[in-house]
């Protein structure tokens, strides 16, 4: 079980350090003295795909490769996770993605003090706020958005996994499902689709970030539920058992 | 069947909201507040194949994952699918197809109303306008890029699902080769390849998305049988029978 | 061998369509009107590589998968590929690809008269000309990497090719290493490594594209056979017989 | 023991080639006459994930495919690879990036003089120095960051080649972790985590170069043989024994 925690933790904190890193070092467009661009929204999605595609194959057969208590949460529901599990799961996840900010912060700080007063700096999650092309989305797009985005992350990883399919694939679907996830929500909410990484960042910024954690808590974990029950109900063969 | 049909729904709502949905939330270039750029035509292709890919490997054993009714049209003519599933799944594929975009027109629309009146917004298809780079291309462009390209979709799903071939990547080389599809076309057409794709943006547009949806039903689905067909009778091995 | 034959030429059609065709719609970064910007170089060096991936698997176990006279020629001196078949071979890629710069050409001219004045237009491989980044790089740096880059090109299809290698993903090695030949040396010649791609864009646009053909003809066919023979005789394991 | 070292030798030329060469001649974005960007620091980091990924199914079947004297230092560490070896595959690692790193230089060399005063010139790794983003990192920042990557790449190395793992993914795995582990830091560092890359620069521009070199080797050293170690100490089955 230890070595499973410990698949969990390095995990987690290779999502947060590498997605999030990737974000908060190289995204942006400012000209630099050689005249080069960053890696822009692209670049940070396909860094969050990556992170997962990587471990998933690095670590994948030890813990199974949540790295995400919104995944858990999911394949609980979807039976293909023990409840007694849950919990060190998730401790594990949250400490990993923790430890994996706090390296990021130290990285920062070691050359000048952080601002992070603008929504969405340090790759926070967010609403209301104007962050990408001047345009904001409201509460009820970003919880939708996080909702559905979750529960099709799930499904994804239910039906990859499934006895049926082609399982040797899993990595890479599951780690491109996250980049495409990111390509497609960045804009809105900065994308979590897993709360350990959203808490692991906002705990470092702070304020809004903190008062609107509770969305990106609540929206991937009731949609991550959601997609584990219907890849159970609605697609997965009824005689399948998984122990 | 159900199971079969549920898959086609799911898949055909990722792939609309997924690819549309990248196109129609991440992918302008208006810098924004803390000057970062979207993920421009390039992150809009790589998300529509990774549509596909993600779902291919996620429910492509329990329905094939079409996710397309010209893919349906194609495998039809070219002997790998049976003549009495070809209306249930394309009626599944639409009604996926027309649900994400809904989802889409919920999120947009829970954050300001919508302004669908340059061509091409919401992610529509069209031709003869002036969308990217200040060309237009003709109907006859459109019609035969689009027949063209479905063509050689079909050829590739044909191929890699061929009994002779490394079927287990099937999923990569086809979601792959709809990135490349769009990598080729998005500024001629937006890229359709996909009736049940256009459909579901044009009904929400309306207007000239409607007018010159004719097109985008045509042209992929006569490529599509095309494709199904080169490949039987050029590239099969003679002796191969599918059931 | 007709079957073969109909593989290398809908393969090479496949690579000059798409590698070509994203360069020549879709790269281009003139701000239009819905504020977006093309694929950029990184875009066309995904298409070329994604052409290569994708036809490989649909139609390698058909014909090798060649679709360049370079490789076919590499392949002969690797002792891999029989010198019987190697001039139909090149017949049929020619074919393919020259068929596919038509269509490319009938697409562009059926919206109004191109201009293939400028060097390097309709994706024309050059040397001595500053198209990218105002910059030129002479006949000798074209020939080297023109020649280095074929001949790695070779040690990685030989090697993915070899009966102790993990064969299965020689089509995704195979690709991506097209893609990253491109990534290095579109801005030094537009990228050739094929004598077929550089033979069917000349042709349309004739002048300088024709008079340094002679330079992407010789080069990749000199860093074929130079990648087949390095595999052959320092990597190979020297028991090793194919037949 | 001639042929390993072969493989090692071209392997790590490619990486430098292609890596380093893509940055040299390809990122930069200064417009050019036909209106092109480069590939951006996502193309640069795409392109060193793709020589590993390349090599490692070309002749990782015949060396392991290292390329890195980080690497073979960590497999040492965890106990994945001999003592005896680690002297011959850093001779030929080393000898293989300088030699590529030599064409790369004759090919700039062959088009005009080169200036190599700005600090990152040339693909050179760098601390200190506001490269992109007009922003320094310390050498603090910089040395964390060299040691944190290079350590989850062989946490990552050593797991997906584990004998429980879905080994025939490694080289997938590995390769684009090195592009994740580029999108992270190419603004902090310009990206080493191999000390024979960051040698075969260094040495052709000199000045600042080597005097920062010891870093480059330090940190990517240190770093591999922790992540060794911890994915021997922490994650590794205790009754796994390899030869």
């Amino acid at each position: 079980m230890m070595k499973k925690l410990f698949a969990e933790f390095f995990g987690t904190f290779w999502l947060v350090f590498g997605g999030c890193g990737s974000a908060v070092f190289a995204s942006q467009i400012a000209p630099s003295s050689n005249g080069q661009m960053g890696i822009l929204l692209l670049g940070v999605s396909l860094a969050f795909g990556l992170t997962v595609l990587t471990m998933a194959y690095a670590v994948g057969h030890i813990s199974g490769g949540h790295f995400n208590p919104a995944v858990s949460f999911g394949l609980l529901a979807g039976g293909r996770f023990s409840a007694l599990d849950l919990a060190p799961y998730i401790v594990a996840q949250c400490l990993g993605a923790i430890t994996g900010a706090g390296a990021l912060y130290v990285i920062i700080n070691s050359s000048g003090t952080p601002d992070f007063s603008t929504p969405g700096s340090f790759a926070t999650n967010f609403y209301d706020a104007p962050v990408y092309f001047e345009k904001s989305y409201s509460m009820i797009a970003a919880f939708l958005t996080e909702f559905l985005l979750t529960a099709f992350f799930l499904i994804i990883i239910m039906g990859t996994t499934d006895k049926h399919a082609n399982g040797k694939f899993a990595g890479v679907a599951i780690g491109l499902a996250l980049t495409l996830i990111h390509l497609i929500s960045v804009p809105i909410t900065n994308t979590s689709v897993n709360p350990a990484r959203s808490l692991s960042q906002a705990i470092f910024v702070g304020g809004k970030a903190i008062s609107q954690l509770w969305l990106f808590l609540a929206a991937p974990i009731l949609g991550g539920i959601s997609g584990g029950l219907v890849y159970k109900f609605l697609l997965q063969k009824e005689s399948e058992v998984y122990d």
